[in-house]
């Protein structure tokens, strides 16, 4: 089974030198949003967080050799699903960023760890979890069908 | 431009009605791995979260009248990209799930939100943010180059 994907956008940034991790990121730069779909972006606010999946398109092929990878700040492989490494079976990546403005269909954010002109899939609300305490009671709704 | 991905396992579960979102769901289940990829397993624990991404693959194509929605709980139509509605310009669907147990290729789950047959297409490990402060100081490391 294929799963045909499109570019909805593009990262735009200057820097040249970015983070491991959007976490340990205050990289600046730009969500340009392909004008068909601005209209989607009409709730999104400056000073909240959104999740943006990206695809690395520079990433070499998968191969099964990297099922496991030895993390460049790590001592010993891990399960490519226990990492953030962007040769993974299919190419998804996935940073929370900080929205500092939305301008027509420019998004300026903070805390990018993508390179610049890499292809946006999509951007979802960014959402706190209740403390890993197996408890979801007195939840706050959580949004849409998801 | 156009991205191909492939499914990587499929969520299974009883379960017939499933709520809205992870966040609010206590439904079990567990995600069948395809066999080449078990090796990328080896670092899933019991008791740790993982960020599932899943292809919508009962959702009807996406339209420009999609690109707002008004959710099942809200009474006006929100952009697109700030809901988790299933009907989007590419339908990737994302779950912070909770790891029950991990059995070879068989990671049994809690919190799920997907329907039984449901097409996985990567996990990712679960990361706290820091509060939305804007100071990133003291972050611990956030793994692989991501």
């Amino acid at each position: 089974m294929q799963i045909t994907m499109r570019s909805i956008g593009t990262v735009r940034t200057t820097a040249v030198k970015l983070p491991r991790h959007c976490r340990i990121s205050n990289v600046k730069g730009y969500l340009e949003i392909d004008p068909p779909y601005i209209k989607g972006l009409a709730d999104i606010k400056a000073g909240e967080r959104i999740v943006v999946l990206f695809w690395f398109d520079r990433s070499p092929a998968f191969t099964p050799d990297l099922l496991r990878q030895t993390p460049p700040h790590r001592h010993r492989p891990f399960g490519i699903f226990s990492t953030c490494s962007p040769r993974r079976p299919n190419p998804i990546g996935m940073s929370v960023l900080e929205v500092l403005a939305v301008r027509g269909n420019i998004i300026d954010v903070n805390g990018l760890d993508m390179m610049d002109n890499t292809p946006i899939l999509d951007i979802k609300p960014y959402m706190e979890l209740p403390a890993a305490d197996g408890s979801k009671a007195g939840q706050t709704d959580a949004g849409p069908v998801s």
